[in-house]
């Protein structure tokens, strides 16, 4: 018991109620859909479910009490997790003691062919997806989640507002980047930013001065950065970073899984008027999505309706992207970077309550320099309420 | 072509000797299996044969030039890469244009299973793993390979050397990681580990102090350590650093996507004399390593040597763990973390000249402290070459 008493000092614990309605609510999805059983593999959806992300199976029937099968380390995911029927698991055939069903909710989002295969080989039914209900479910956030994420918006703000004490010209890219990283440790961010994806990474490292801001890459995003090698094309570079030029700082923070996304401008000395007057301009189209942003629209209307605005600010030609647009406004963040849904061009999903997004509109100046602010939201009934919490102006130095 | 000069002038290209070697070896394999064409999809994979991770798909057909199709960004796949044939992607359909072939190389462990019912529902051929074939090419590094990791271990070197400056008590585990962080992405660490799987990932924070460096986790390592929460349970907590104890230093740095993985203890001020006891006997098993590892042994062959030497040495009731036995002493590494083969209990495979290991020869002290060493080296004809070169020694500081 010492060892177990020990960790319940050193970090908190999911807590018992969120793991109960969070199970529940996916039994009811279960019900809904026919499907009796769920197999839930994926760490991020296993702790989602459990509090506990160790290596682990977790097995959720329809109608009765979940089992959670651990490979390793039992003794954490029994510390950690609130399931009271925690069992290890010595082999993979284990899983045929706990499931005789026919038809079996599977995640093929996060299952690769040859991990799908093995458990094909283990359970004869029916695999069903199971990805949408997950990603639905987690896209409406608990008062608790919104804690965690608020938290993590509080480590951001000092994240910001100390570095900007360690910006100086002559710094390359990378190096802001490694200064913002350090402070951020300090406080606690967990450095791993999930995205549930081999193609799409997420990193803390997306910070541009000028001209590298303007390159795009594999990323949907109108600044994408250099990076540093063709294997790491994206974000900060070994570019210096140089007086009264905009310096563009994506920087996502991560608390007990949960992140927040937020972009802030910078500057050594006096911005340019040109990159000034911009600016106000992208905040004021922020300023747009939240005043409009409610519970009930239709996330590619609402695009579209934002999208309008550029128009009649007079930056069309640059908002989004100059030569390549890339049609999106905001994402869908909680456990991982970018989750469903995001606030695209033709995305048909209704915008609900409770739900948390990071929007960061952004535009490109040819060859000049890109610009952007960007924050973590949480859509109330009748408002928008603010997640991360820096001062919106450009941060000069 | 402006931003294509300036793209190279920035950061290194692979060069295309590299790449038309690493893809007529591949062609070479294919051929060996009867399969005609292959598709690489997997952006790790995608770059070691093209030079490019963008977003991306290529084919590498058995007995003629591979194709690239680019989703986003054409000029800078065009830019990075020197397959002569690179086209823009503008649908998933687009593929059928390129195969014809009744069967078709993929990689079942890298695509999800959504991924591949798309890619099934546009090609209507028989899907063949190919993942152990590139596994097994992977494996095998190049000059340029390891010209790329020794970098990497110089970066490392630096870390270590330069970040003990900064230790000092009272700091806790991940404020020291955030330091080292600081320090690594200076010198061009990219931040990002790769390990191609969603259940295992890796991570700079592997940084303890006395007891947490006992806890075990989910990762197949002795010293797991706490970590900061339920969601992120491995590597560095809010443990203070003290005086006088081991701290267990596991810090991975990667270059141009190149990888390299060592440990070094740390104390501050005079270490005990029972923990330089321990210390002295866990480097003369790396020292054991280094000397008998050679071509055309078998991996678990060379495991089991090496397990009896804890005996000898007196330590086998705390070499790779106390209650619990984790029976690896080394992975593969390279654009992954832990990749093919590694050297562990019962692996039947064979060490081939080229290949590259982190060797961590680690154990535990129960209820007190973990502790460990690890290098990178590259396997010689007759020899072993040391990729990493951080003095052995304890770093007191």
């Amino acid at each position: 018991m010492g060892k177990k008493l020990l960790l319940k000092h050193r970090y908190n614990l999911v807590p018992e109620f969120e793991i109960y309605n969070r199970i529940k609510n996916f039994q009811k999805k279960l019900s809904e859909s026919n499907i009796p059983v769920a197999i839930i593999y994926y760490p991020v959806n296993c702790y989602y479910f459990t509090g506990a992300n160790q290596d682990e199976i977790l097995i959720v029937y329809a109608d009765r009490e979940p089992v959670l099968l651990v490979k390793r380390d039992l003794e954490r995911a029994k510390n950690d997790s609130p399931i009271t029927q925690i069992f290890p698991l010595k082999s993979f055939s284990d899983l045929k003691k706990f499931i005789n069903e026919k038809r079996v909710g599977f995640e093929f989002d996060y299952i690769t062919l040859n991990e799908y295969k093995k458990f094909q080989s283990i359970i004869e039914a029916e695999f069903v997806d199971i990805t949408q209900i997950i990603n639905e479910l987690r896209s409406i956030k608990s008062k608790y989640e919104i804690s965690l994420m608020k938290h993590a918006g509080e480590i951001a703000k000092k994240v910001y507002l100390e570095g900007a004490n360690y910006l100086k010209k002559g710094l390359t890219e990378i190096e802001f980047a490694g200064i913002l990283e350090k402070i951020a440790r300090k406080y606690g961010h967990e450095g791993i930013l999930r995205t549930g994806s081999f193609r799409f990474e997420s990193y803390t490292s997306h910070i541009m001065c000028g001209y590298t801001s303007t390159f795009t890459t594999k990323t949907a995003t109108p600044t994408g950065g250099m990076g540093l090698s063709p294997a790491f094309p994206c974000g900060a570079s070994f570019n210096e970073i140089k007086e009264n030029k905009p310096i563009l700082v994506d920087f996502g923070i991560c608390f007990m899984g949960y992140q927040v996304d937020e972009t802030r401008m910078f500057s050594i000395g006096e911005p340019e008027e040109e990159f000034v007057n911009y600016y106000k301009k992208i905040l004021k189209i922020q300023h747009e999505i939240f005043e409009n942003l409610k519970p009930g629209i239709i996330a590619g209307d609402f695009f579209d309706f934002i999208y309008e605005k550029s128009y009649s600010l007079g930056i069309e030609k640059y908002f989004l992207g100059f030569n390549k647009k890339f049609n999106f406004i905001g994402h869908g963040i909680g456990l991982h970077t970018s989750e469903f849904p995001v606030i695209a061009k033709n995305f048909n999903y209704l915008i609900k309550e409770n739900m948390t997004f990071a929007f960061e509109p952004k535009m490109v100046i040819p060859e000049k320099y890109g610009l952007g602010i960007e924050d973590t939201v949480v859509v109330r009934k009748d408002r928008v309420e603010r997640i991360t919490s820096i001062p919106e102006e450009i941060i000069c130095v």
